[in-house]
């Protein structure tokens, strides 16, 4: 059975060592209003925050992937044994509340700290923590667009966990493409909305615990145009409240059915049946897309985190496995006493371990970085300053969704895989995690969508001003540390790989604008350029990390090892992960003409047209 | 409900226009006498091998998975519904003879022709195939080394199908070290062994679809030397044959439980406990290592082909939706009339699909070219062209092994990746693929364990004799080539690539001779390195396969546009695909030093000692 460790001491070292975020936090006012921005109350938030996930939920993992969840015959949802009980102990416990609006009964604590949460509960026990995760988006989208009236309503409930939250976007022909839609909404004249039809993969869609779950419903109202821009944003609860906040009538929506997955098999995956359900139109009608948003940014963010969550508990797995696995010698040898050493003696083994280091200690860095420019974008009193760190965010979102999901697989792939035959067996939990982390690559957006936000939405956009500031940003860093004897090797390495991130994106700029077929050369380079920018991004991050780490070792204070790991980590980083851009700047620059094939190689009849 | 067409088209092409196969075959005597090495009953024999599996064990694939195995208080085992009846079919049609010895019932095909039915049968279904696949690895050990009257009372029951065999290799606490294993053999004195002990893993270990079960078992004889070099191999039937080979006496080998995996269902994966279990010694005492290897080698290949098998079928059934599923507008249209194009029209699918085409065609040619290599090895008149034969062989079975397991399984969850959402739903049998992908990678020695076998003994054990005479083989080619006017600039990209693999081998061989720590320079680039090796034959296998069609183009041959698909995959494989041997040249020449990491890294309290 696996077994899971928060990893605090990491995680305190990039709250204060690398991001020095109390002192960023507490220069924000609603932080220090608050009084959320202190140090060492985080500390003591995520330490209760490693004990409840370590103690509640690790021990459900494997339950919920055994028994999934329940439906009955009249479309209610049974959630597998200790599912509720847990959830119950965490929204008293006030988690759900943890970076809540304190107007609605939240802690106010920063989206800092929240997100270490979130990637703790991915470590514990994904499939779980996406009930409290879906209502975090429907929380979001409410808070910044709801009327006064519905945020009343429905947020100190959600706020406090009582009623949980979805987001129903999905239909069986619509997935990627939500301007095809065909859930309609018809006003009722009331101040109330019809909403008619079904939606398909809806997470944490229905189960048992909670009083309430209210949907927010992408639905096309009666006489709106087509596409995305006839699209509007509907709160449908399962049970419509009383004025005072009871639960009262049941709704016109009905769970018809739970998917069978290859994983998260804890989370009711549900399709929804609305048959004139009672809705309440969220912000502004026809601006349901960019409303939609807002709960995306969210989750894709959490579903990054899901990918690093579950990266590590296979990482920690894999590690304690090959410390214990005893199989073929080595010389030297490791345990002489024995017939053969621990595996984690063996090269290939280290390899496999560090992969897992690396990629999953950088993606907390770029998470942990993403959020507290949340925290900046939201609450800075300098205006450039929250502009500059909405950027940030907008342009690092897809990424973090991404390249943190296509590693977190990998990794959990690569662990598995240092366990041998065993990792195929359901019984040590490796082959659980590697099913678990393949959802992340798909859902909230196709990580192939996700490469295209990034370069066709967040880097051409704007002819590359977001990523100008970037790279500015770490042309500065680079200048600064190129002649470094410790890390001075890797600076050059990154400066180059950004110089050549900047050069590559004006090539595919420029075929972009270039007439026809222009479309098709972002679409064929977005998802290796995804992951070119992501090691720049991650490479920044490692030599950030050794600069800091070497510092502490110069000043003779590594009694425990950590910083020289953090240093041999970059180390490994930049000499066997970060040369995988060689062959992106390859396969980037062979543009799209390669897969611009004779449409008979794939026995289509239909030929292009053009409209 | 994934579908299956055997792709015969292709297998036809490589036969005859890449292989030239019948023309080879028949220098054979073996196959001249059994008059099988003819090209028209070789594509009779395929065609009926393709109705045979897509008739009846494409059906079976998901009941299997759904169903799993059961076994009983008495510690027997029921398949899943159907596949005993598919399997007598299979047997009673003669496919278990197929290229087997003529002197035990076998038909004497090419080992050529066997190879495409295992591919075949793995496409439409992997677990049910290892039932006769296992069969295969125990006929090859014993018609090689086995005495006279073991193979005249066992290999008729072998060939003709009522029996099966294993192999019992793994124990709880020894897998890849197989040097440390605990089973026991007693000699009785009367020419029969007492064995004893625990075998787990046990593919096909035990089950109700034949007569009798024909355990192959690594023991250590009493009194023989530790290690390896006091192993020795033993038949262990579960049922003691009488004289005229009926099935007799229960032994004392009983199956203690199955095992619960993350994929291939349906196939028993048994533990086994030999309780003084009758066994026959097979070989020579303490020399069962090197018997063992003849049927891990038959394995290893066929792991392959289960890699390649399942790349072809989740590539197909990608393929399929990818036409089907409507998503997206795209200029110019495909589908005017319709508010939405099919995604393949997407170059990022397309990038999807061609790496999935890509890949398993050029698996497939290396898989015949080995297939063909074996039938010369085994059966050449001249006695320089069979060591020729075998030294290719031995070369490329564990880039068969790893490269196309690795491959096929990217390639299954790349697929996965086309349906979206619907690719991670049961009904859809995607994920399926991937869950029966996996194991490939792992069982029949890891992928880490093939590399290390590629590099340490079938490259520097020999000094490089092997890969130097593959490298002529392809210098020739490129020069040939090299100013051709189509392929010309993949060739000089090969020629290049091929130059650069024996300078690495070099660099990699020096450090590995220079004393103290050479061993983990080996292990540490073993796994980068037999990539690599695999792209330089791909790479050939491509530019062969596009100079062949190039050839057919060029005199007016193409009218489906069938070699202008294998020239244009030919120049995807080299845009796309080859360029990662950029990354891997550099992480190869990163060598050792960066896994070298200091202990405590990974919370080790014990150093490495010299023991």
């Amino acid at each position: 059975m696996p077994t899971y460790k928060a990893p605090l001491r990491d995680i305190k070292f990039l709250i204060n060592e690398l991001l020095d975020a109390p002192a960023e936090l507490a220069k924000m006012p609603y932080y220090a209003e608050n009084e959320t921005a202190d140090g060492a109350l985080m500390e003591q938030v995520l330490d209760e925050a490693a004990r409840f996930v370590e103690g509640e939920l690790v021990p459900l993992n494997a339950v919920g992937d055994q028994q999934g969840c329940v439906r009955h015959d009249d479309g209610e949802v049974t959630t597998p044994d200790g599912f509720k009980a847990a959830y119950d102990k965490y929204r008293k416990a006030g988690w759900t509340a943890l970076d809540a609006d304190p107007n609605y009964g939240g802690q106010g604590m920063p989206h800092l700290v929240s997100n270490v949460l979130v990637e703790l509960l991915n470590s514990a026990n994904v499939a779980w923590s996406m009930y409290p995760g879906l209502s975090h988006g429907a929380y979001s989208a409410l808070h910044a667009v709801g009327s006064d009236e519905l945020k009343d309503l429905y947020l100190p409930k959600i706020v406090s966990g009582e009623w949980t939250g979805t987001m129903c976007l999905t239909e069986p022909h619509a997935g990627t493409d939500l301007g095809i839609i065909r859930t309609k909404a018809k006003d009722n004249g009331d101040g109330t909305y019809a909403v008619s039809g079904t939606k398909i993969f809806i997470s944490a869609g229905e189960h048992d615990m909670a009083d309430n779950i209210v949907h927010l419903v992408l639905a096309r109202l009666e006489g709106s145009p087509e596409g995305t821009k006839g699209i509007s944003l509907f709160l449908v609860p399962k049970y419509l409240p009383t004025p005072e906040g009871k639960v009262g009538e049941r709704n016109g929506v009905v769970c018809g059915s739970l998917e069978h997955k290859m994983g998260i098999n804890g989370n009711a995956t549900a399709l929804l049946n609305f048959d004139g359900a009672t809705g309440f139109l969220v912000g502004e009608i026809n601006k349901g897309m960019n409303h939609m948003f807002i709960m995306m940014n969210a989750a894709r963010l959490g579903t990054g985190l899901q990918g690093l969550g579950l990266g590590e508990v296979a990482y920690q797995n894999a590690l304690a496995y090959a410390k214990d696995r005893l199989q073929m010698r080595h010389n030297p040898r490791m345990s002489p006493s024995e017939n053969a050493d621990p595996i984690i003696v063996h090269p290939d083994v280290r390899r496999m371990l560090l992969t897992g280091k690396a990629y999953t200690e950088a993606g907390r860095a770029m998470a942990m970085w993403l959020a507290l420019s949340i925290d900046t974008e939201h609450h800075h009193p300098d205006e450039a300053a929250r502009q500059e760190a909405g950027d940030l965010v907008a342009l690092l979102t897809p990424i973090a969704k991404a390249f943190m999901t296509d590693n977190g697989f990998n990794i959990a792939v690569q662990s598995q895989q240092i366990f041998g035959g065993h990792g195929y067996i359901r019984e040590w939990g490796m082959e659980q995690f590697v099913r678990d982390a393949r959802i992340g690559q798909i859902y909230e957006g196709t990580n192939g969508i996700q490469a295209l936000d990034l370069l066709g939405r967040k880097v051409l956009m704007d002819g590359g001003k977001k990523l100008q500031k970037l790279a500015g940003m770490l042309q500065e860093f680079v200048d600064e540390n190129e002649s470094d004897e410790h890390i001075g090797e890797y600076v050059t390495a990154l400066g180059k790989a950004s110089q050549q991130l900047g050069s590559i994106t004006m090539v595919v700029g420029q075929k972009a604008m270039s007439g026809e077929g222009g479309a098709d050369e972002v679409n064929a380079a977005a998802v290796d350029y995804l992951r070119f920018f992501g090691h720049v991004v991650y490479g920044y991050l490692w030599a950030r990390m050794a600069k800091v780490a070497q510092a502490k070792i110069d000043a003779g204070q590594d009694k425990d090892g950590f910083y020289l790991g953090k240093v041999q980590t970059a180390r490994f980083y930049f000499t066997k992960l970060f040369p995988e851009i060689k062959a992106l700047a390859a396969t980037i620059k062979a543009g799209n003409e390669p897969l611009a094939v004779d449409n008979r190689m794939f026995g289509l009849e239909r030929e292009l047209v053009t409209a």
